[in-house]
């Protein structure tokens, strides 16, 4: 999708403001993109009461990206990209559990169940080469993730892998969790973290 | 989804009796396996015109699997697992293209639409502890995908990548095709060639 604008991309500095390999693996492999990583410290602690889902993980993306563009010199970048996931259900947002107790009530109440996933997604680009200032364009996408019906001894073996612990919702779809899910509807890779689909789109849109 | 089974399958020879890297990472990965890969050599020159889609997949892992168990002597393998993808439009079947030429011609077909995909996968168990024949069980899944509005320049930019040439329906959804995808509906490993979830639910009635 990426192909036609690789001659913009190409040999610029574009930089993931997130430390997740998984949205580092699909950047790279799934979107043939040139990453650097630069995490940000932005402290991830909006008020959740105060903002829709949607609003959440588009407000949390920008703040992100934002956050790493002041500490980088203009021509240290050409594009930073911000994100961020979340797990849905009932309108309460999950993020990653706290430990195994909250994985195990986590993953009970997701068990044969529908759920959405959004991801928010900023991207900044750079004004080197004009007099504007950043642009900026946010937008998210969201899939819903349906799970099988849970024994309690699949969630409790699943816990003891070890694989929930640093994920939003308590599962990841890319590794052990991939057989608890039975369907999707949306962009797979959305639920992994990143939108592909949409950002090669919206990028496309963007840098044009 | 397979933890509670893992004291079943844990230093059994499990054959996956098809070359493809994309099962044997979501048998390993996914689902926490040890797999032995020994490719079938059935020509899967099933007439298509003779077989509903679900059929035909079903039974070309059916002699896959069974091919690769004739040549094995009994004491080598505990489970064999034989699989085929294929991606149906209007009926119709596509396989992996057979030049650059029928890559576009796949890819434009199934740009802006939306296209199964169908895998069948056959499971075969030993019957070295007790007097029974074989045991075989078939099974299906299927899985909606829609694709974006494709330019030929981003589909020509796909064919150049070489991603289409050695994948069912002309693309991988695992690799540089994910951002054609706008969205799935059902399992997204199935698109890759193996219905992870499925699989660990029939195998798990299977073996207990």
């Amino acid at each position: 999708m990426l192909g036609p604008i690789n001659h913009i991309l190409k040999n610029r500095n574009i930089v993931l403001a997130s430390g997740s390999p998984r949205r580092k693996e699909i950047l790279e492999k799934n979107l043939g993109l040139n990453i650097q990583i630069i995490p940000s410290t932005f402290p991830e602690n909006l008020d959740k009461s105060k903002y829709e889902p949607a609003s959440y993980v588009m407000e949390n993306s920008r703040l992100k990206a934002l956050d790493v563009a002041s500490g980088l010199k203009e021509k240290e970048w050409f594009l930073i990209i911000g994100s961020d996931t979340v797990v849905v259900k009932d309108n309460k947002i999950f993020e990653k559990p706290i430990d195994k107790a909250d994985a195990f009530r986590i993953l009970k109440n997701l068990s044969n169940n529908t759920h959405k996933v959004l991801t928010g997604v900023t991207l900044v680009k750079n004004s080197i080469n004009n007099n504007d200032d950043f642009k900026v364009h946010s937008f998210y996408e969201e899939t819903d993730v349906t799970f099988a019906d849970l024994d309690d001894d699949v969630i409790n073996s699943y816990i003891d892998s070890g694989d929930p612990m640093d994920k939003a919702g308590g599962y990841g779809i890319q590794s052990l969790g991939s057989s608890l899910v039975k369907s999707i509807n949306g962009d797979f890779f959305n639920v992994q973290g990143f939108p592909c689909h949409k950002f090669a789109t919206e990028l496309r849109k963007f840098i044009q």
